[in-house]
């Protein structure tokens, strides 16, 4: 029997997988980035598209929606240590779409792309039955750190906390109380950070032997490093930030499930040797960002998590997925 | 009085003028195109969104709506001369859509990047509630052609004949009849060509003063040239197919109606100096292309055709607009 399937039923994972198969393998083709080798340099060359029914909260302005999706490609970037060079955006806009609002949308562009370090290079202008931008960036790097290159024995680290970003929305989407540690979990919403200053510290140092952003959760950016490179991971630590925990308390939640599957995260994870653990901190210290151990790359295939009370458990692959979730 | 305006009221024109004040001026922020100079070399970055309420006309397979959306984007490439590399393709598809239609998407992005020299390079997979397919491509040149390099007394160029998209379209949208022409019509729409060796010979053999891709209309992409290079053009012969001919009669309308005022066409405008001009026209017919001089630029600012029947009249600003067409 022959079903037609529609992609509710299979999900945004498995399609990107066999979407892969038709991408040319330039250098590594299931990265978020490609890399591009021409004249000498090596560039890196992502994309990211902003749907507003599922990247915009409510509540967050129009500017920021320009910053927020200029975020999200610079932090693929970041993950292959790439300088951010410029992007372009696309805007898809419906006709009853406020000409203040599509000027505020591309101010946040423009800001967010500036302070980065980056040119806001152009982009295109259609019309769409819902709010749409998407962009694309070019950066250059002195070494492209791939997913796929994390050896056993080696660290596990992140640059920043998490569950921020999943109490603030939960706060927004499902409506859980909160009290003094609503403004934080709010503002990383509202105002996320890619780490590009880490990640080019990163990379420039020699010091990560894979890398990825954490945007899918950090679970999922977990699995992924870990089947990119034929390893796992045993995670031991994760920095939760007293906000986190509070708002756990407060709504019988697990900080853990918070930290480990809440998506929407642009800090990054990174694999790092042994040798080079102290000077990577020190590096990355240097240029006003941190590093948090996290645990340790294992030989056998899977992703664990010591859990202060439950002890040692599996880590699902589970995170925001198009079509399903 | 504040008047709050939305699109509808503005239209895209005026749109991306106001957008434009925020880009950041790389090198020529008027551009469909994006010039970026990095280790001696020109790379043309450009981005091109199809929506499919808009881009997608009945009858055409999601195979050709892969490579149209390729096609979109190259052809921006093609004008500033520049060669493909490759290039990045963001998906936004409704939960209802069928997995095996993403797939045809991405197996005529794959066909149509590579017949064309380029490498499709990934990109990013989105929910959305129409289907939206975002490019962002690259290339190198060793000479950005602009927009605004026309000079008084250069000759104005065409790589190819007008009308049959016009044609096709209202064949299709509006039901309009057709014989014997149908075929070539509906096949300019579904199966559209970019120029990129037209567009990279004018490039590099130095013959293009100025040059800009038609697919927004022959009159619209003449006043864009006209602007940015402040001359004019005056316009005695445009190419039109037998079959625009046949179908216009056919439905009582005006054949230059068709070709000036189409769109979707993806033919390159150049201005090409007389001296210049034998040579060009040999260098582009070694590559298999062809080059048709359509008129003259002049120094008053105004874009006038020689209708055979009317006389001179002025070619109006007007082609397909988002928002208020």
């Amino acid at each position: 029997m022959y079903v037609i399937m529609d992609l509710s039923g299979l999900g945004e994972r498995k399609l990107v997988e066999r979407l892969l198969g038709f991408v040319d393998d330039w250098y590594s083709s299931s990265e978020d980035a490609a890399a591009i080798q021409i004249g000498g340099i090596t560039l890196v060359f992502s994309s990211d598209m902003l749907v507003a029914r599922t990247d915009v909260p409510p509540g967050m302005t129009w500017k920021q929606v320009g910053w927020k999706v200029v975020v999200m490609n610079l932090s693929d970037l970041a993950a292959k240590g790439a300088e951010p060079i410029g992007g372009l955006y696309a805007f898809g806009l419906p006709k009853w779409f406020k000409v203040n609002d599509a000027l505020e949308i591309a101010s946040g562009i423009k800001e967010a792309s500036n302070f980065y370090g980056a040119r806001y290079l152009g982009g295109d202008v259609n019309e769409s039955d819902e709010v749409v931008v998407s962009g694309a960036v070019l950066g250059v790097t002195e070494k492209f750190v791939p997913r796929g290159g994390a050896k056993p024995g080696e660290v596990v680290a992140v640059t920043g906390p998490f569950g921020l970003t999943a109490a603030g929305l939960k706060i927004l989407l499902e409506g859980l109380e909160s009290g003094s540690e609503k403004d934080r979990c709010l503002k990383t919403v509202y105002q996320p950070e890619p780490r590009i200053r880490e990640g080019v510290t990163l990379a420039k140092g020699g010091y990560a032997s894979s890398c990825i952003d954490s945007s899918d959760g950090l679970a999922a950016s977990l699995h992924e490093l870990a089947k990119a490179s034929k390893v796992g991971f045993a995670i031991d630590n994760v920095p939760i930030p007293p906000e986190v925990l509070v708002f756990a308390q407060r709504n019988g939640l697990d900080p853990y499930e918070l930290a480990l599957y809440g998506g929407e995260e642009y800090e990054l994870v990174a694999t790092i040797p042994e040798a080079k653990w102290e000077d990577a901190v020190k590096a990355v210290e240097k240029v006003g960002g941190s590093l948090h151990r996290i645990g340790r790359v294992i030989q056998e295939n899977e992703v664990k998590f010591k859990h202060p009370e439950e002890g040692w458990v599996k880590i699902s692959w589970k995170g925001y997925e198009h079509f399903t979730s």
